[in-house]
């Protein structure tokens, strides 16, 4: 048997018309911008048609923790809308754009997997619409008007040494990570320390995926700190006069985009944040315009539900006043195989130990989710290695929980092999949902970490250093302590420490330091060494693509 | 009198759908890729359709030596393609992208003036169709792979102290010029100097601009030397196997743009090289495109006849196999008073003494668009205090060379003010032609920079610097005497002094060093301080740029 890559499959596929997929949402070809034939944004016209309707179910798919084996959330938030429509539901889905670095490292693609994926992918994955481009470009202006006030007399008094605010690229680019700039004499700017994250790292990214409006937008930009004076005050984008060019850099982006999946059904694919040291998720924007036009809105939100569920339900739907209908958390058996300590060569084997040494990691995401309040599915993204007994081992554990779990095959079958998991999500959907936020925003900074790092991570307390006491000491001088909070913390573990698989217990969280994004409306306690600017291995994925006269794709994967 | 500012007359305008516009030139909706409703790419398919059509007239703009009075090319190349479309002819033109750095700087927007625009000025003049953004991640991405072959095991020998590619943004960031790199240990790459270009400067620009298909650009792009061995051997693009990742990030890039004039005539705008260190004219497949599809076909060239026409007739028509018809010298009589040593406040007055004194400048181009065996067309961009004498006194003057002078009033009356112009224009282009170009490339490289030096710049030889002869020899020795020149001096003189006004003589020009862009396919002779990254101002014009809730941008101008 052989396999066709994603790109080969995607590429077979015979699009829709942009304009005919949009249909299916209601949409008129007048509210959509075109972007070539096959994709397009959808237009502040549109918006102020449907904003009064009643929204459509929020589904949320999240996972246990990433493991080498994979467990396909992506492949499953396509899988499951195509599944609902198949189910004659009005679905569509929502997802973040992929970051054009990781393309040209390891990485390849991010629309999806196999028979689930989103397309154009060639599109998708590289350029796009150009949003990420905006966003660099929004970052980069506000960086270079910052050095060029100090370079011009400096009027706002700012410490060089005390610029917080460092450059983007989207690119994978070690070299660019530490930095010293304004070299090369009097003309060139002002000698410091500098350096460059990936765009999707940008406090710009975040701003743009939770504003809900251009006013709202300059707002958040116009609070972005950049640096400190030497008299130790803030320094804003505000301050620079900044915001409203950063804004009209990102008129455009900020509009949702729309495409299509393998099956045709109608797929947001817009923002990108980090969810490393950002909320991780699609844009609020989005996903307002998706659950106002079907009646089964899909979204996911970034690596497990320990980080990703938990700023989705804590950061955005907060901010965006959203309230989920259910909850799918994505495993695989290899993967829960992987939690119980088997090795990579031994996952085909069934071996009900190991696999009962793993499933505390599920059970422990599954707690997390009802502990909002939220009915959740577990979803098995099939392997042809899995069998009848340990998927009955996974349900009679999940079933003492209350929660469904079904297989799903829509990696190889698309929609079609998500059926049964599509039927459990609408009666999920039914059931009584009595969500609420894990903490209360007035709390103070450290009780907020705490409820997080106890209740979600499952820790006995949390340590701070002293670089994050004085840093929490600032946050409050600054009257920054009602902001929420957005965790910055391995996806490898469901603690601080990647090397604690399963569910791990009897630890302390430490915080090593808290930074502050005023603008996105977070504080970020740092729990481990976070990488803000990846760099490409030995040989680059880039080595590999190539594009033919008739620019037709390869290589991307 | 009250004016309107270029963007408020933009935005009075009411433009016609581009698939409207297409229609003028034959273009079907099929070959059109969308950008939106006023933008769109043509397609590969459309050429495949058109290239067996005979070419139509190329008429070339371009300018005597500016000052700050400002000559007004582009607003003339759009006035005219207007005129001759009000005269019934099949007209379009194409022109340069603009830079998004400049428009964050002093310079404010550059897509014509007053009612001779092309439009949607605020999209062509941010973002865009994501043309100049391919650029820069085709460019970054070389320098990433680039300084990760260093990093990891330097399988290609490379010196660090001779990587020559340095990295671009689209930003005015002086404190980007010169700076250190591979900072901060190990993992963070390998230390060394380095330093950001502007966009537009980029060798990855060039080539995009003189490629004629894919294939042709992967070959160019591949051709990039990007450094040199501890051996002295050079390393390529193609060395690091990086060339099939960029052309993917360019394939749509290198599609022509298409969108309107204000009077809804058909425009390219595509691409944009700095006619400083690079040919400064659009691409080479937008003037294909134009020439095949219009019966007139407008294009200007960077800068003053001395540098923007020498490149676009020697190296952009012998690389793409082009014959102008019809060269417009663009002037005013203002401008004329300057190079006469007139003062800013005195050019109101009627002084013919500094006009008779400032004319040889405009002789001297004149002269030097003959000398190609081209027929020539003096037009005078029109103020309120021009006056008849003056008018008359430069017809003598250009008679005595057979070239018609005649006034036109585009910026204010948009078409109907060039109709004299394009009446002209059309006269010229039924005259006798015998186009030639100026060196052949078989020359030595100092035979070919001699007879630009002395015939088009009126030196009386060429001075070479130590470095400069090093440069040669290496160029020599690598095999590439026989690239063609691609001069970077000043603008502001027809010498490579700023200062020297009018027609210089007597004076040797200095070759300071000879840069080489392998990949685009010319030598670089640098005759003064070429700035390759802008600054931003005391205050930016960034600081008045606004958008409202709406998305309608104000402060461009």
């Amino acid at each position: 048997m052989s396999y066709l890559s994603d790109i080969e499959i995607a590429q077979r596929t015979q699009m829709e018309p942009i304009t005919e997929v949009a249909k299916k949402l209601g949409i008129a070809e007048d509210d959509l911008e075109l972007y070539g034939r096959y994709k397009a944004k959808v237009t502040f016209d549109l918006w102020e048609k449907i904003k009064e309707r009643e929204d459509g179910k929020l589904i949320l798919v999240t996972a246990i923790t990433p493991t080498p084996a994979g467990e396909g959330k992506t492949t499953t938030s396509v899988g499951l809308a195509q599944a609902l429509a198949k189910l004659g539901k009005k679905a569509t889905l929502a997802l973040r754009e992929p970051s054009l670095g990781p393309v040209f490292g390891i990485k390849g693609g991010a629309a999806g997997g196999g028979y689930s994926q989103v397309v154009p992918m060639e599109d998708i994955n590289v350029h796009f619409t150009g949003d990420f481009h905006a966003v660099t470009s929004a970052h980069n202006l506000l960086a270079a008007m910052l050095d060029n006030s100090v370079q011009q007399g400096n009027p706002l008094n700012i410490d060089p040494r005390r610029i917080e605010f460092r450059r983007v690229l989207d690119m994978n680019d070690r070299s660019l990570r530490s930095i010293v700039i304004g070299l090369g004499g009097k003309a060139n700017g002002v000698p410091r320390e500098d350096g460059f994250d990936i765009t999707v790292a940008s406090e710009v990214m975040a701003i743009l995926c939770l504003s809900q409006g251009i006013e709202d937008l300059k707002e958040r930009l116009g609070n972005i700190i950049v640096a400190y004076t030497y008299d130790d005050k803030p320094v804003t984008a505000k301050d620079l006069e900044a915001q409203g060019a950063m804004a009209m850099l990102l008129k455009d982006a900020i509009k949702p985009n729309l495409v299509q999946t393998l099956e045709h059904v109608p797929a947001f694919i817009h923002g990108g944040p980090f969810a490393n040291i950002a909320h991780g998720c699609n844009s609020v924007m989005a996903t307002k315009y998706g659950l106002k036009l079907a009646d089964y809105f899909v979204t996911e939100a970034g690596f497990a539900a320990d980080l990703g569920a938990e700023k989705f339900l804590d950061i955005k739907c907060r901010l965006a006043g959203l309230k989920p209908s259910a909850v799918v958390i994505v495993a695989t058996i290899r993967a829960l195989k992987m939690h119980g300590g088997a090795k990579k060569e031994e996952l085909g084997k069934v071996d009900m130990k190991t696999l009962e040494a793993g499933i505390p990691n599920l059970e422990k995401h599954v707690e997390n989710i009802l502990s909002y309040g939220l009915p959740a599915v577990v979803a098995l993204n099939a392997f042809p290695t899995d069998t009848e007994e340990e998927l009955k081992f996974i349900q009679e554990k999940c079933a003492r929980l209350g929660v469904p779990v079904v297989e799903s095959d829509i990696w190889a079958k698309g929609g079609a092999g998500g059926i049964k998991m599509a039927e459990k999500v609408i009666e999920a959907c039914e059931k009584p949902n009595a969500f609420h936020y894990l903490y209360d925003e007035k709390q103070s900074p450290k009780e907020k970490i705490e409820k997080i790092a106890t209740e979600i991570y499952g820790a006995d307390g949390v340590v701070y250093t002293d670089k994050a006491e004085k840093d929490l000491k600032k946050i409050h001088e600054l009257g920054k302590d009602e902001l929420l909070v957005c965790m910055a913390k391995t996806q490898a573990s469901i603690s601080d420490d990647p090397n604690k698989k399963g569910r791990p217990t009897n630890y302390k969280l430490t915080v090593r330091e808290v930074r502050l994004s005023a603008g996105a409306g977070f504080i970020i306690p740092i729990t481990g060494s976070i990488m803000t600017m990846p760099g490409l291995p030995k040989r680059p994925a880039a080595c590999g693509i190539d594009v033919d006269e008739n620019g037709k794709v390869s290589g991307l994967f």
